[in-house]
């Protein structure tokens, strides 16, 4: 099964995987690990879920920005991979970028959105470690950032 | 000897491994590599470490928190291990997140409480790379939040 | 070709390879894997290029300060590899954490000034995944700090 297939029955679209907003590449290989770059959290639409999130951004609005970040990160697997779901041996480390207003300390609801996502659609090799912290400011002016770590089946 | 043994003896007691907050896993492998998620300075009664340094916390509170933090990665490695100390290749990285004031510039002072543990217990195997910054704010309130990427002996 | 040679046919001096500012290692080797931790925009004569973009610092200012980042990453790729441009693989990742005012949010534009010299040094094998965040403070106030993953070419 795709991860576009996977995603359509849970309710989502996979979106064209972002290009790079600068000098990088979207993602780089290192024999079977797949280093994925942060996704910011714009829409296709090029819209950006913007904002700080216990400042000019809810909570669940925090919430909407990771899903969105963590689609795109399903993107680039999908580019890198052929977008076969089997072809991700497991997702190792999300690390998840929120901004934050310095009294907002609830990160991990914020970046459950995009944990529960990717556990959805890789089930037990979507089980992965995780760093998520509050930070100043991000690209854009998003809301959610993701950066990803994923070990491939070797061919 | 165990990470256990050794922190006893350092006067130190070994915490219980904390559970993930949310929807990921404590810790993920990948071949020989142990990739821990971030961990907070929370101790083993349930209370957290919280603060800002440079705000509401001192430099000094905000060492205290780090090694917490830094004694929890040692429960998560000896969980994930065993608790050998010998099954440590290689502490390679520690990334250190600091909850700090905009004006708070001494990272490396509060890090260091945590890379000095890391150290005494491993040895010549507990040098580590380190990245440390300054976030707007932390889970739970968190002063400090450290994660890990560690090389195992291989079997 | 050199490193030290290839930069000063861009126009800069590769600098001395920072010491740890503390009780870590500048470096950290994993079978063909680098690992370099955060370095800040220090100059070779010790004076830190420090500030906060979009506060006391402006967005052309964080781009300096990036470039003497990069410089200083490259100068530990020296240390840890003899000097020759050959013996890398791939820069697989840049961290770059850019000390950023709540509302800065051009982090892209900032980083670029180090992706593009890296990028320059190595041509594809310099070709690197990213996550550029803004956080609230940085060690000894550097208005930014990077670090990197590098795959080495094996002997």
């Amino acid at each position: 099964m795709s991860i576009a297939e996977k995603l359509a029955g849970l309710g989502h679209r996979l979106p064209e995987a972002p290009a790079p907003a600068a000098n990088y590449v979207a993602y780089q290989r290192m024999g079977g690990l797949l280093v994925i770059s942060g996704q910011v959290s714009r829409l296709p639409s090029g819209e950006m879920l913007a904002g700080t999130v216990g400042g000019s951004a809810t909570a669940e609005e925090g919430r909407a920005a990771a899903e969105v970040s963590a689609l795109n990160v399903l993107a680039q697997i999908a580019a890198a991979t052929g977008g076969e779901i089997a072809a991700v041996a497991q997702v190792v480390r999300l690390g998840v970028f929120v901004a934050s207003a310095p009294d907002f300390t609830r990160q991990p609801f914020v970046a459950d959105a995009a944990s529960d996502l990717i556990a959805a659609v890789f089930g037990p090799a979507g089980r992965h470690a995780r760093a998520a912290v509050g930070v100043a400011a991000l690209p854009g002016g998003a809301c959610v950032e993701i950066e990803a770590t994923v070990a491939l089946v070797q061919p």
